[in-house]
């Protein structure tokens, strides 16, 4: 059975999928300072048009917005931001539960 | 300490997220018969460019070709896939065990 | 003073602004429609690169996801839609009063 | 009943949506200054393809013009614009009375 | 002198070009509907990116509306449409007076 | 009746479109210079993807050529031309006569 | 010494590359024809972006209108065409007499 | 009869079509260079999406390799070039003898 | 060191790489046509904004024009191709003897 | 037979195809360096949309992050990069074989 976690505001989890290209030959460098925020649950360096793809799951929404618009946005090094903020989840996994001890 | 998990072929998980474009209406639909799916982790239904965002964590490249080519592109209604295979993955979290129980 | 409103999920207004195109000669009619539906606070027809721009207000992220990928998307003579969600709102006007009243 | 307000140069109101990108990192920064000026309504931080989106609502073209060419397209930190000027507004709110007070 | 004719709603002349690409083997056609139609100044069949190039020339904001959403658009054989709203005129030439004899 | 006026060189009108991109915040001032160029019939700034769309009216295709290759490309503070050549002019105005005096 | 012949209207010759995609597998067959049509000197089907590229050298300009928006875009299978005119020819070969027999 | 001549590497006509963009202003003092290069056939400043077509005609691959990458992609002052190498030439001239003489 | 092999036509090999988005669902059956092609030396399925890269090795030009514009692009499925041909090739591998045998 | 060598992770081959962009006038010197990397198969100066093309052969899926992102990225004079990681091989050549010895 798909858990379909509705992105409720407050309690549950706020995900967002961030696509980002960053300075030649620092992919790896900003993947780890990235890593390291409050709030980024994974972050992959990928083949294809973007540089990294940032897996970002956090309580509320304006801390979502400081995450991007703060924090990951004026880290030097990183060209171009586009944000896919996530309406829904759908998943066999309990994310909620995997990822909420210790967001 | 972020755990800098190289995507090694056969034992380890090899993930790829795919941004995808559904058909008008057909959003939410999709996103549940994609999540049922062997290998797909999680999708999120998002705002922006793209209409879904999958998330996929496997444990070799084969299983990753079978399910972007054979299932995935060819479920009726998705208009456009762009598959962002993963070097490396960069997280607090211990993605593997999390993810790899009845992966 | 500008009023920087977050927009915390739960109580106060989570706003997206979406870009639609529309099949050819039905973008006055659509934006009718468009207009009548819960959630919806203005509807644009516009000159330049787009041909219509929606302004959603509502209180919590899934009425944001019912109304967008299952009221929206699915109105015939849709052809494309980007949804930009607001991280934050800055304005002179108090937006939640002036908006929240009959909602 | 849409109160569908025809943009009538003169007496009502002239509605335009802007969309732009901003310098890495200096995007709220830029929001609350575009918010104060003399006939922006609301400005958002915002997922997706832009970085802000700006409602201007004034009363004449030209005042239109002056914001956009004079003040907005000038300010240190703005990369790209894209104004979209509003033919036709469609709401169930009165936007005109909403917004004339102090506009 | 360049004569800086503000686009001031009402009394004077509201413009916009509109960009437009044609079905295949009837952009000859369709200029010729096109250059009948009230308020359409001028028409150009031209060599680059667009098939088409509208100058429209109209007293207000709604006559632009009605014409470029109501006629303009429905019309059989266009395929795609980018309204450029004039801002501000700059010319040598009184625009005004030499064509809003009859406009 | 519509006047099909063929660009014929030599006698009669050679009309061209330029769409121009202009650095941030020198629109209008760029808009004054360009209008104040031989063969330069109008220069409108405006809203969408552009900033600015100048009207050339020359009489033969070498006149063309000096005033975009010579004289608009190289003004300081032009970033992106597109110079959309007319095949064919339609209108209710008998343009040539209109532009000829003084062109 | 290099010949710069403007492209003189009436006497010289006028001259445009066609940049044209066409319905798959067609390209060869659409050239053929396309090289048979009065005005078209050469006809190249190309690697790259764009299926075939045609030279067109012509007396004046409505020559051209006739034989690109008459003949040549309403020719079935022709999917896509941007018209590159020509504003002045650089050439070490006195390519107005080499192509002027029989043009 | 359209001489439908294959671009047979070695005795016959190797041709390539390149579509250049030139820094702002220099687009006429360009030209006058790539004409002066061996193996540049002609060279024409055009209206619409780029600055000036090359048209190339060389005895062999190797030959154009060099043309391309060593001699006109370093010329200081062109920002992007994108090489249309030819499969076949399709044509009523007889090129080869046309331009074979004191390629 | 670097066997640096001019793509010289008729003796040695003459190379290209086709870029290749094919019909959803039907990617794995085209790869495996196109890889009984003559000329067609490996086709890859792969992740990113294409579906199929095709690498040709044949003799001489023609043979290239024979299989990407006769037999590759009529292949029903394959929906938009971009076909890159090799100046040069740069390999410690000596691909000349490597995959002359039964070209 | 063609032989559809899955790139099964560990023993057999990981192949990647690298679409570049490079500096102006460097495209040669860049393609003999990259062709010096361990892993890069064959580099080809192209026509087209892309300067470069690089084929990757390695024996697992870190040492394609590695090459990649830590030495080809980082290369001075490389300015985009597309990395279209293969699922899957058809070829009638024995590429592993061919491929393997001192890979």
């Amino acid at each position: 059975m798909v858990a379909e976690s509705d992105n409720r505001g407050g309690k549950l989890m706020v995900t967002a999928i961030v696509l980002l290209n960053a300075a030649r030959g620092r992919v790896n460098e900003i993947a780890s300072v990235l890593a390291e925020m409050e709030g980024v649950s994974e972050v992959y360096s990928v083949g294809g048009h973007y540089d990294l793809v940032v897996v970002i799951r956090v309580h509320a929404n304006e801390e979502l917005a400081d995450l991007v618009t703060e924090h990951m946005q004026s880290l030097e090094g990183i060209e171009a931001t586009e944000t896919l903020i996530a309406f829904r989840a759908y998943s066999r996994h309990d994310l909620e539960s995997m990822f909420s001890i210790g967001l």
